[in-house]
């Protein structure tokens, strides 16, 4: 039987940007490699909207290995021989730390989940709740904090609202705003979400049913800005799936899935609802909606990080369209005006955002160098 | 009381490219300015995915102009003091022309629709009925054919498959293929349209519910590509929506349309429903889809073009990331490998694919200066 996985009870209420708290939230977390007794080799992986803590560690759901096992591990780029390696699962998503799904503290004896009466919460919010856990796990100063996508987002938060906590910030694929086409698709993604009749308003938990078609469509949407055109093509092109009776692929002038790209489409859309929650994806999304750095910080980018000792590096994908490399220019800049240290590279890869979790030498050493 | 618009009665069965045909199949047309004498002054406009016949009239249902009025009418680029304009409704659309909401010709007497029983059609599909129309207006040759995106796509396919009926092609902001991404975000539609249960197979003519909700979201998704990144920011950026109560914008930390980008689109999708049938939404995106004029004609496009006496006119608009300068400058290269007489144009805009739809004195001149 494994062994239960760690959770992290907060001791105090955990006030959030809406003005309201979270009572008695948990946070789930995985490690990986021993923590030093000055307490000085923590790094800290902050995951994407969809992701969790299980960074290299067998997902409990799916069966599958961790997201980043290529990345993080015994001799890897985050060493695990040498770094005490922590990532948690952000509140409002569903792999353990308090969320939409978990029950009101205090509320019904039943234990009547929050559904959408979970408050609005805000990126900062959620490096709120990993700062609570660093305290908890009497880490003072992590050695490095560690995102991509919306990990990215946390990196930067946590530096510039905690800048004591963290000595070296290495953001990946990643941006210090959403923009109004972001925001655009993942408004779609919602709508698909609270357009399928079994969303019933997010009071789902108790019954037979989830939004399941309405969470595959929005998954559907989203994939593909995690994709570059030139990605697609290299891998999918107009190519037609074999029949189901292995005869080479011919259109069937039908609405079955006759291109590998619609296929494709449709198993990231059904695989994920089976490990993820559509009220989960309602609140992320509308978190990274909200994020925009500056506008924390007086409207000025800069002064999110005026006096930063820390050093930084920006990593961009010349591919991806989500985030652009622009936007990674624009936090550099920002850097720069705030005299932070900082370091910035544009790799070349085809594979648009997903390109940080996938296969890329340039990318292990440039995590490996600045980790280290 | 407006006069009935007219329907052209096919004379007889509409073969198509699945093998089977369209027995009775209607098609809705306008016409603008007059026919002269040899009938040598006609203009074919070929409308978009979402378009109609409404080219330059008041459409009967939304009550707003025509979508290209700024094009088409006395005086205008499309001058129709010189030319008779035509603009008919494509089959599997749903302004009057058959597809799947017509009754099933022969069918049963209480006249249920065809749903998803109707045929599904491509590009050529269209272009046939349109052909069998010019036939019985009997109109030989066309002077021009003019479209953009989807009607771009049939003004191809009507000059490499029946090249001595059109003298002048003009195609804009299109493709001569589908592209993996386009495959990609019109099956994200389609999942959402058979993901509503309203949907019902296709089978809600009769009921008093329409898939409305999946059809909105489709067209949310949609309309994210048709405008580009620069000018969504340009357009909404991050600001946010004024109040119901009038005071200014601020996060409601809710799931409200914060930000003036998720209006617009809700509005989008919304508004669309109105107007525009799912079930041919299913249709007409398929048809799409199956697009790549290089494989109809032995997979090398030049074939496609082999001989062709017309004169070509290829329009691209530099942000639009649908159907970008690339895939234009694909069909330039076909066109001139075959030996065609083409000019080319990349005109610069801000506001994606949907720029040709927009004011740009540019493209007047443009198109002025072809079809003259």
């Amino acid at each position: 039987m494994p062994s239960k996985p760690p959770v992290f009870q907060l001791p105090e209420s955990l006030p959030l940007d809406c003005g309201q708290a979270l009572e008695s939230a948990r946070i789930a977390y995985e490690t990986y490699g021993a923590l030093n007794a000055d307490k000085s080799n923590a790094v800290l992986i902050c995951h994407a909207l969809t992701g969790d803590q299980y960074v290299a560690s067998t997902h409990p759901v799916t069966g599958k290995p961790g997201w980043w096992t290529r990345m993080v591990g015994p001799g890897k780029p985050i060493d695990t021989d040498r770094f005490h390696v922590i990532c948690a699962n952000v509140i409002g998503s569903c792999m353990g730390s308090t969320g939409p799904a978990s029950p009101i503290p205090g509320g019904a004896a039943d234990g009547a989940p929050y559904a959408m009466r979970f408050p609005v919460i805000t990126i900062r919010d959620m490096v709120r709740g990993l700062v609570a856990l660093l305290d908890g796990l009497g880490i003072e100063t992590l050695h490095c904090v560690v995102g991509g996508s919306m990990g990215g987002m946390q990196a930067l938060s946590l530096a510039a609202n905690w800048p004591g906590r963290v000595a070296r910030i290495l953001v990946i694929a990643s941006t210090a705003r959403h923009s109004a086409q972001n925001i655009a698709f993942h408004e779609v993604g919602r709508q698909a979400i609270m357009a399928d009749p079994a969303w019933a308003q997010g009071n789902y938990y108790a019954g037979d049913t989830s939004p399941n078609n309405g969470l595959a469509v929005a998954r559907m949407a989203a994939h593909i800005t995690y994709l570059s055109e030139e990605g697609l093509t290299a891998k999918f092109g107009r190519r037609l799936q074999d029949r189901p009776d292995g005869s080479a692929g011919a259109k069937s002038f039908g609405f079955d899935a006759d291109f590998q790209v619609e296929s494709y489409l449709r198993y990231q859309g059904s695989g994920f609802t089976r490990r993820f929650d559509a009220n989960s994806y309602l609140y992320i999304t509308r978190a990274m909606d909200y994020f925009d750095l500056a506008e924390e910080h007086g409207g000025r980018l800069a002064d999110a990080f005026a006096g930063s000792e820390a050093r930084f590096c920006i990593v961009s994908f010349d591919t991806d369209w989500l985030y652009p490399t622009a936007e990674s220019r624009h936090v550099v800049h920002a850097l720069n005006a705030a005299g932070a240290k900082v370091s910035f590279v544009e790799l070349s890869a085809p594979y648009g955002h997903d390109s940080f979790l996938l296969e890329h030498d340039q990318l292990d050493r440039v995590v490996r160098g600045f980790v280290e």
